[in-house]
């Protein structure tokens, strides 16, 4: 099983260093930018491109993997028996389209539904966050630190501006009271980013009402490995085949969140 | 009087730059934290120490300039007549503390109260962002595009959250309706790289109903050389000699948002 995983691991790596070198090649060309769900749903031809690639790369070197994709060229699963590829081309791509920076490529490969890889690459930044269950969480090489508990007084907190304000899809009031509580809050525009961040430290905790699995599974695989915490935001596991609510921190902090903010 | 500039700007490069050497080298050694005004307004050693090199270097070589600084270290200033440097060794610390990244130092050199100099330097990602009063804007070395309108529906705004709660400051109402109307909010926990990012176009807008002066010195001048337009938050300039609400945006954007949201 080892020697699998070792050549999963080797080719997810070196098809993300060849994601990123198409991306930033791309920033010399002209842009189709197209919008999805509503206006501020963007999807470009670089995104479908690149989950191209991917997924021509698995099915020619792994036919019996799976893949669930952002862009509509993985398969249509219904189950996450063996193993299963998800992946967003290009999490953040407001910020891909109006700042060519702060977006990444997310990955998590499962084994029959559990976690064994994750990647978050920041391409710009040139930023790959690394985790293998059991072997911890790396950046560029540098093994990154357990987590650790602190209180929320001393927390910097990723959140949507939208989840503060009066929303359709959760009572923002009990997050107004947590924002207020916290030393910080900081919105980066890309889920995949910032849970990456939170699996390395620089930001405690990370929360959204709706996250579909391309956008937490790379960063969940990370933070786990690092010895956060992520639930949704009722405290239970996430679904890998559809659409989730998410609370990614810090162990002690993601207790805290739940009791004191979120439960009713 | 081109000579004059020349050599300024050649100092405060070179000091700029062995600031940055000097904060990266801090990252190997113990922080001493204390808070200030609250207990989420922090300062470190570093801070200090940065503020002090840039006060020791500007005396000795330029003893009839002025400085403006927020440690302390500057000079007790009543108006803004000769060469006056403001200077911000460490702007977003909260970041520096917990990140170690996305923060920057801060410079702005204004002769008689009019901006000349202007610089935003990202110490850990490399970046300089500079501006020169009639030579344009520059990121390490290659020119940044003239800012141009866009409309408030395509535009990406930055805002802390505290901003869009209710607060002590202002009414948040008007800027929770801009922050639904624009396709995005972002915050990144340091003014200087938020004003430089709307120099460089990755944002639409910046705001915030309290800075000092050596918050947007820097960030002021890169974007006014850039075709921006900054003000505070009734559409009047801003006082460089005591604190400020601010709003600072490309040009019909920063019409737009006084015009639609902030008059009453």
């Amino acid at each position: 099983m080892t020697a699998k995983w070792d050549e999963i691991d080797q080719c997810a790596q070196q098809w993300i260093r060849e994601a990123g070198e198409r991306i930033r090649a791309s920033f010399a060309e002209k842009l189709t930018i197209e919008t999805k769900a509503n206006a501020n749903d963007l999807v470009t031809n670089v995104d479908r491109g690149i989950e191209q690639f991917f997924a021509a790369q698995i099915r020619r070197r792994f036919p019996d993997h799976h893949l669930l994709g952002e862009e509509g060229f993985g398969d249509p699963l219904e189950a996450l028996d063996g193993i299963v590829w998800i992946i967003d081309p290009i999490d953040g791509t407001m910020n891909f389209v109006h700042q060519q920076r702060h977006f990444a490529v997310s990955i998590g490969v499962f084994a029959d539904g559990v976690g064994q890889l994750g990647y978050v690459y920041d391409v710009v930044a040139d930023e790959l966050y690394w985790a293998r269950k059991g072997q911890g969480v790396w950046l560029n090489g540098a093994p990154l630190s357990r987590l650790r508990p602190v209180p929320i007084a001393e927390s910097v907190i990723a959140v949507n501006a939208t989840w503060l304000m009066e929303n359709r899809r959760l009572d923002h009031r009990p997050l107004v009271r947590l924002a207020k509580e916290a030393r910080g809050t900081r919105s980066y525009g890309s889920a995949a980013l910032e849970l990456a961040y939170v699996a390395a430290g620089r930001l405690d905790a990370y929360l959204s009402p709706r996250l579909s699995p391309w956008d937490f599974a790379g960063g969940m695989v990370l933070i786990e490995e690092a010895g956060g915490v992520v639930t949704n935001l009722n405290g239970a596991p996430l679904d890998l085949l559809g659409p989730n609510s998410v609370l990614a921190a810090k162990p002690g902090v993601h207790e805290e969140i739940l009791q004191r903010y979120l439960s009713r």
